[in-house]
């Protein structure tokens, strides 16, 4: 049910945790764990918090980058707690889950969780297209990493009952590696046009890939892009 | 918030488990813990596991039987994943969560949490007025104690918030002037780009249009747009 849907763990410390989210997705029903270079993996103690759940742990895929785990992904959801200094669109849990089950089947959906003690930095949430912040007590927030993917994978079963109505589309998103492709294509252009300063880059860039992040573009939309960039590159040469 | 509703944890046998209800349940904002006959309590595993909330294990309150722990609650749910040979009043996490918020505030309420192993028996199931269960995958439902009390004490946060967060934002929306301005002036830039041919249109457009009025544009990035727009004009004359 949830094959498009994956679970990322940026650099955790502890392999009870990793152990601790595989049984905590596969209770939901999702199989799909990628780890980003992870401290210690495989490793004894997550096999054995992981119980009944050692097929996830088997099947996980570990990679060196966040970049690489989300590089086919559509939707990229990052964890955040803290507030940033530019606002980024922000679901609640439930929203978050809603949103996933209502793409069509192709599009595939990641949710990114940050290390044990500081998260994710502000480099990898703005990589994200969305954030999403768990309710909790102002006291004490601190919610251990395996319950926070409980949470949101306990959603995200909820909303995959709910038989939401599936959004038609004419094209299909474009995916997360497209994405970084359009950014790099656009930071050229402004820097030929002197719209942006590499040497005092401020926040430019940063609100850019914010919007187009939040804007889900499909295939057709992100090829209009590219062309315009190409047609003023070739006007300004 | 929740001062009316505790957490009872049956005959629970790792006292890393209790540590690790304290600190969800801390997490989301409830203090209230019974314990009935616990194994071993207090123990060095549960402080470990409980990280900042070492209030709530050292307020728990200690029990020889689930009688003495519900004898002043007006509701009483027990969780369940088995089904009964009498069916008893099912409530989701959710239902669960609205129906104690729902109560006056002198109602105490008592969500019962059975044996890591066993779970509740059916007598001690027969005590609580209501049965709640936590939708899982059928082919793996076994949720860890913590990871089902995090669940539902999570519910009753949601639950309890009256006005859903709403998400901060930098900057005030563009209005639609704003927008018709953004639309003819791209539109002149691409012509003069050749980009966009005005005897054949095509739905080129209409396309960028559906993509910015659905990002939402705050007036910020209308001035960056704008502002790229005019240095692009700049250069092309």
């Amino acid at each position: 049910m949830f094959e498009n849907v994956r679970i990322v763990l940026v650099n955790t410390s502890h392999p009870g945790n990793i152990g601790s989210v595989a049984r905590a997705m596969k209770t939901m029903g999702l199989y799909k764990l990628y780890l980003v270079s992870p401290k210690l993996f495989p490793h004894d103690k997550a096999n054995e918090l992981a119980s009944g759940a050692l097929d996830v742990l088997g099947q996980a895929i570990v990679v060196e980058t966040l970049e690489e785990a989300i590089a086919d992904c559509h939707v990229v959801v990052g964890t955040s707690t803290r507030s940033r200094t530019i606002p980024w669109p922000l679901l609640t849990p439930r929203t978050c889950a809603e949103q996933i089950m209502a793409q069509p089947k192709e599009v595939n959906a990641a949710i990114v969780f940050g290390r044990e003690q500081t998260g994710l930095t502000n480099e990898e949430l703005h990589r994200c297209h969305f954030h999403v912040s768990i309710p909790s007590n102002p006291d004490y927030s601190s919610l251990n990493i395996a319950a926070a993917v409980q949470v949101l994978t306990y959603e995200l079963r909820v909303a995959s009952m709910a038989h939401p109505e599936i959004s038609t589309w004419d094209y299909e998103l474009a995916n997360n590696e497209a994405l970084e492709g359009l950014y790099e294509h656009l930071e050229r252009v402004l820097v030929q046009l002197e719209f942006l300063n590499p040497k005092a880059p401020r926040q430019l860039m940063t609100r850019l890939k914010r919007l187009f992040n939040r804007t889900q573009l499909d295939v057709m939309e992100m090829n209009i892009l590219r062309g315009i960039l190409g047609a003023v590159e070739k006007r300004i040469k």
